[in-house]
């Protein structure tokens, strides 16, 4: 997705928002943490013992953001990898707290985040 | 915070960030929500029924952002508002997950998101 619009970082970081967004929103096991419903262990997973999942996300998306945008600060890439994951993750946990569409918050999300 | 480093807004948001994750470190009561021994009523106030509260962080940080930064943006200031609050939220939920100080998390998570 990244890698797909190396020229335009915004465009990229939109599409995988929306992506991911999308997909929480109409999986079942997500959407049952979303509404409280979700078995203690998997509640777990998302929270209190969720640093082993922020840890691997932040990693994929650092290797994609590294391949996508070979020139922008490494240190940049490591710190928006680890943002992002939180956030990620946050929107497992926290369902959308306006009635905006997953296309309108990677909207939002990406064109405050997207590397200059 | 914001407004007492209004003409650097890379450091008040570090000050700030700084604040809330050494009192959210120290808080007997989010100590509780990151060890999974919350009761449950508490726990959905941070999770599925956040929403509320991620509403009202973020017009209090937007509030502040509009007071230190008037020259800023207003959607960037909205956007980067509703952000924080995710992130502040996120960080009640879920320990931080590398064994950065506040300190550490709040200069990265402001060199990333401070309004340029």
């Amino acid at each position: 997705m990244l890698v797909g619009h190396a020229d335009d970082p915004r465009t990229g970081l939109e599409e995988g928002l929306r992506l991911f967004l999308e997909t929480a929103a109409e999986d079942p096991l997500i959407g049952r943490v979303r509404s409280g419903d979700a078995h203690h262990d998997l509640v777990r997973i998302v929270t209190t013992d969720a640093a082993p999942l922020l840890v691997r996300v932040a990693e994929h998306l650092e290797t994609a953001a590294t391949a996508a945008w070979p020139h922008v600060d490494p240190a940049t890439r490591g710190e928006l990898a680890r943002v992002l994951a939180r956030l990620a993750v946050g929107y497992v946990t926290m369902p959308p707290e306006y009635d905006d569409s997953p296309a309108a918050i990677a909207a939002g999300l990406s064109v405050l985040l997207a590397p200059r």
